[in-house]
This record gives C-alpha cells, sequence and structure tokens, in this order.
C-alpha cells in the first residue's frame, strides 16, 4: 500500500529512474522483441501486450454478450451464435498509443514502453457491422460504447474498462468481433472468448473480454475516453482524442546484442538492414533510413502489405566500412502527407509518439 | 553506445531507480502476470520469457543437431528424425533463477525481476538419454554440454549461449529435447525447432535453439557455468552453481488492482486465496499463508501436482474483517526439508531468491 495509490499522474523528475510502480507494469505487458519484426504475423506471445487491470477469468460457456441501449432490438448472444455468424478475418496492425512513451523527457509515469509496443496478427471473427443493424441503432444514436471484464482503479476511479467509437466509425465493414487469433482460439491474455479489432486506431480502441455494446446519443465520458488516451500539455486542458495510429517504422537491430545494454555488433561490410512500417492511414508511401545518427537519409525499398491495415516490409543495404560507432534510425510517411518526426513530439501522457527509432551500433573490423 | 557496454555487473546505489538497461530487458522479456497462476498448464504467452540475446532466425528445414565429443558413434540428426524418435511429454514448472532480483536490496543489475518468473507447460518431445546411449559416451565423460543459436556478448564476452549438465544428470529418464508446447509447435522464443528440459532445474538449464550437445571429460567453463549462475557474495570467490529450483508459493492478488500501483482491493468479507507452489526437488509438502505481515502463519489446503515435476495448487480462505490495509504472505516448504524465508537471503547476482511473496491488499466495508 503506498500513498501513490489514488494520486494523480504524474512525470518523472529530472534524472529519476524507472520507478518500481513502473517496472511492476513493464514486468507484467511486454513489448516485441524487434527481431520478431522478421515475422509477417507475430506469434503468439511476442505481440505486444497491454493489461490495464487483470485478465478476467471468464466462463466461455456462461458468457454472454448484449446489443442494447439506444436499438430497436436489443441482442444477447453466446459464444455458439458469434461462431455461426459470417466468419471472415483480418490481418491488422496494432500499436500501444503508448508505444515510445519511456523515451520522452520529462517521462510520463504509465506503462514505460520503448519501442516495441507493436504486433500483427491474423484476427478471426465475425464483422460487427450487420449484428449492430440486426439490433437496429434509433435516430439520434452517435456513438457505440465497447465495455469489457476487466475491473480496475485508475488515479482513483474504479471502472470496468469501457471505450467508445464513432457509429460511422463501428459500422465500417473491417471492425472485428474476433474469437480467434493467428489461426487458434484467441488466447486470454488477447481478450477472450470475444475481443474488439479496428484497424487502423491504437490499442486502446481494441476492446477486450468484451461483455457489452451500447449504442448511445452523447458523447462518452468515461474515464479511457475522457481523461486517458488523450493528447494534452497540460491537466487543467481537455486535450484532443487519441484515434489513429500514426505512421512508424522500426529496424530488425543488426548483429547480435550485448546481454545488458544491448548495443549492437555487426562485423565490417554490407549489412542488410530490414524491418516494418505502418500507419492508421495507410498505405506507407515512403520509409527512410539514416546510418549517419539523422544526417542523411536514403530510401528504403519498400515491399507489400500484409493487409489494408497490416505493417509492410521494408529493407536498405548499408555499407559499414567504418569501425566503431554508428547510430542508425529509420522513419516512415504516410498517404496523409504525415511523417514521423526525428524529435520528441511531447505530450502529457505520452501518447501517440511517433519519434524515430534509434539503433545504436558497433561496427567491428 | 554507451560506457556500460564491456563493463562489469553492478549493484544499484542505495535508491537509485530501475535502469534504462534494466527496463530495456523487462520491456523484451516478460514474468507470468500472477492472476495466470489460475490456469494449470499456463498459456503460451503467459509463461515467463527470457532471452538473454535475441531470438534466432533458424530454418527449420535446414537445422541440424549434433551429438558428439567424447562418444563412440557421433550423430546428426534432424528434425524429422527428431519427430519420428519416441515420443513422451511432461508437464513442468519452470522458473528463471533470478526471479525477485529486483526486490533484492542491493539490487544486482541484470534482469529485473520481481516474483513472476515462472510459467507450466506440457512439453512434448523425445527423452534425452537413448540418444546419448545411441552415441555411446565413452569411458572418462563428466558432462554434457547444450549449445544453443543465440549469439551476443556479456560482460565483453561474446558467446553462443551454452551450458552443461553431469553426465548422470543428463541420462535422467525425464529430461526432454521439446519440439512441441501445449499441444502446438515449440513457439520461436521458447527455443525452436529444439530445447533442452530438464525437470526441476533453473530456467538457465533448459537451453533452447539446441543446435549441439557435447559429451566432454573435464567440468565446462563457459560464461553461463562457471562466470553466471553463481551463489556468490563477492565478485573473487568462484561461488556455488545454481541449480535446482528452491521452494517457492505464489498467490493470485485477490480483488482488482489500481493501474498504476497495483495494490489490491477486495470487498470485507470472506476470501479465498489461491496460488500454486512449486520446488525442484518434490513435492511441496506445506503451503502456510500469513494474513497480518507474517507475525502469524497458517497452513493452506494443498491440491495435486500437475506433475512430477509441476507445480501444485492451494487454497486458504481468509475471513478479511477489519477495514483497511493488509500485508498477505505465502510460503512453501519441500520433501528436502527447505523452507521459503520470509526475508531476502542475498548474493551477488540475485539467484536463487526464494523470499515470501508480499501482496498489499485494502480492504473495503
Amino acid at each position: 500500500m503506498t500513498e501513490q495509490a489514488f494520486s494523480r499522474a504524474r512525470l518523472a523528475d529530472a534524472g529519476e529512474g524507472i520507478t518500481l510502480d513502473e517496472l511492476r507494469l513493464a514486468g507484467r505487458n511486454h513489448a516485441m522483441p524487434l527481431e520478431a519484426l522478421r515475422y509477417e504475423i507475430t506469434p503468439v506471445g511476442l505481440h505486444y501486450l497491454l493489461v490495464h487491470y487483470d485478465i478476467p477469468a471468464i466462463d466461455p460457456d456462461t458468457w454472454r454478450l448484449t446489443v442494447g441501449g439506444h436499438v430497436a432490438r436489443p441482442l444477447t448472444l453466446d459464444l455458439a451464435d458469434l461462431r455461426r455468424a459470417p466468419r471472415t478475418d483480418g490481418v491488422v496492425t496494432l500499436e500501444c498509443a503508448g508505444n515510445g512513451r519511456a523515451l520522452l523527457e520529462p517521462r510520463p509515469l504509465s506503462q514505460p514502453w520503448l519501442d516495441g509496443a507493436v504486433g500483427t496478427a491474423r484476427w478471426t471473427g465475425t464483422p460487427l457491422a450487420p449484428l449492430l443493424r440486426a439490433a437496429g441503432p434509433l435516430p439520434g444514436a452517435a456513438e457505440v460504447v465497447f465495455t469489457g471484464s476487466d475491473r480496475g482503479t485508475e488515479r482513483g476511479t474504479e471502472q470496468v474498462y469501457a471505450r467508445s467509437l464513432p457509429l460511422a466509425e463501428a459500422l465500417r465493414a473491417d471492425v472485428l468481433l474476433a474469437h480467434g487469433m493467428n489461426g487458434g482460439p484467441l488466447p486470454p491474455q488477447h481478450g477472450a472468448p470475444l475481443r474488439l479489432v479496428v484497424p487502423g486506431w491504437y490499442g486502446m480502441a481494441q476492446v477486450k473480454w468484451l461483455s457489452s455494446i451500447t449504442v448511445v446519443t452523447e458523447p462518452y465520458t468515461g474515464f479511457q475516453q475522457a481523461t486517458a488516451y488523450r493528447i494534452k500539455q497540460r491537466p487543467d486542458e481537455p486535450g484532443e482524442p487519441v484515434t489513429r495510429m500514426l505512421p512508424r517504422a522500426l529496424m530488425v537491430p543488426p548483429g547480435f546484442p550485448d546481454f545488458m545494454t544491448r548495443t549492437r555488433t555487426v562485423d565490417r561490410g554490407e549489412q542488410l538492414l530490414t524491418g516494418r512500417a505502418w500507419s492508421g492511414r495507410p498505405p506507407v508511401t515512403r520509409v527512410e533510413v539514416s546510418c549517419d545518427g539523422g544526417e542523411s537519409w536514403a530510401a528504403a525499398e519498400l515491399g507489400p502489405a500484409a493487409g489494408p491495415y497490416g505493417w509492410r516490409g521494408w529493407r536498405h543495404r548499408w555499407r559499414a566500412e567504418r569501425t566503431g560507432e554508428h547510430r542508425l534510425l529509420v522513419r516512415a510517411s504516410d498517404a496523409s502527407g504525415r511523417t514521423q518526426p526525428t524529435e520528441q513530439e511531447w505530450n502529457l501522457q505520452g501518447m501517440a509518439n511517433g519519434m524515430a527509432q534509434r539503433v545504436d551500433v558497433l561496427v567491428r573490423g
């Protein structure tokens, strides 16, 4: 029990190390190790994972999903109903909105992500839109609230995790209620028995352990919508909501690592740098690599995308002729014209940070 | 690139926060979230994971395992050979030798585990002993060296991860070469295409991404055997090798958490506390729970073990009558007579720490 239990979120002091609270979160949740960028579909267990509270214990036999609120025909569905419903799947890249937070200065104290809060899975399920239409949103319907089963407190507010989408977004043809992942059943940590998948949006929209879907007439003001997941500079402003993923490219760190520092060693000569890039406003149109700490940039060769909202492979040949220390960077641009910044674009919660990845490499002769 | 790249391991200064090096490791590797103690077999993705260097990229079609060294008939096997070999499986609890390290004072800087570096899987593969006997260890054979495919530097020493077992231990009937986990193929992060499973030993013995098995006549002195994984108090002493797991019990934290602090809230009244306990010298013979910060202890009810080297469930009814803060502890004892200490038993590398788990709970009226 600490005094922090009900305190407000804070920023780390200058030079303050990672706190025990942050470490507890980092030990439970996990990033994708960056060498796993080699897999177009991220294997279960390597996909990034963020669980706000606890993974709930849900009995799939007694579990029900309700679709209600401002609708003509409220529905209650069991898992067999959802498995009998039209089946589709989608390869979707998901990224936590807080990816990169722990690299910010000053550092917002929350889940302390470095670079790797991302993954790409093949999600199998049934489209949401036909179910919503079967329930029949009434005139005046504005948003759809998705409520999970994971209970906790956050800055003093007891809650079950819930988020909303604008009705038009919820009715997109590619929004899924997923009960499978990568060809197998949905694992407990990814939301079994049923989760939402909203291609293009950051992870906070992808509500897991779904229990209810509620059509509402006013903007939803729950904690995870109106307090968390806001881009703002000061605690007293409402801020802008976090929505779609900004463009980001990541690189498989070349060579081999030092255990403790993760600094890389490569042999002198040509190195094939590879990685993947994504955006919530696809397609990724350009990936650029710098092998001199950001002074000069070269276009990488782009591969096909894993899906309309799946990441896209890239590669670039680096002639590592000079022995010694090098800093590699990579950045992506997307169809909306956005490009990753090379320096931080700070905000109070550390959300939607696109700062270009840095990889330090020692070239040996 | 930092000056620490080739430095010696060190201890954290008094009050020093978790370092960026530690956070990088915590973000890649992950503990089992403690609510996953509810599963007798830990789902893939929830089992603890420690990867020293990178997960190697191995083509299963060209991969080979050699069995050689001080033997009469060296062998080279491919994956089809191993899958055709007699098949067996075992439910085995694995724990990282560094579990609990980040709770020590002073804190050794390495992978900063709190409590959860554990998991239990059903490993499928072929017994090692018949393969070793087919190769025919010659007179004078003393140890068997298992070499993986994961390359890195550690305190300045470039290496491929390798560990040895005494010959008698390697010839135990329950030591497996595993190519499957929990009914599916072995995932990349757990050592695909083939890993060693030595029931009862800490995780460092469970060599992943196996490439060779070498019978030797002298004690193996590689980095991971002679330098790392030693229980010692000072840098200049050789220390004792880490071998079998000490007894440990863990509790599913009751109630629900605060997001940031993970402090638990439960409602006043009877609480069923549950968890699991294990030891490398099974069976677990006793689990005791304290609901008053360690002042008094009561025996928990024990369930069956998940296997000869699998953890054992326990439960205990707690009458949470007093509202306010409570500290719960749990400790296990095993057939060898060992009992978990309630205070730290410090060593320089933070290995084999059995200090009893503490769970802070707020009871509300």
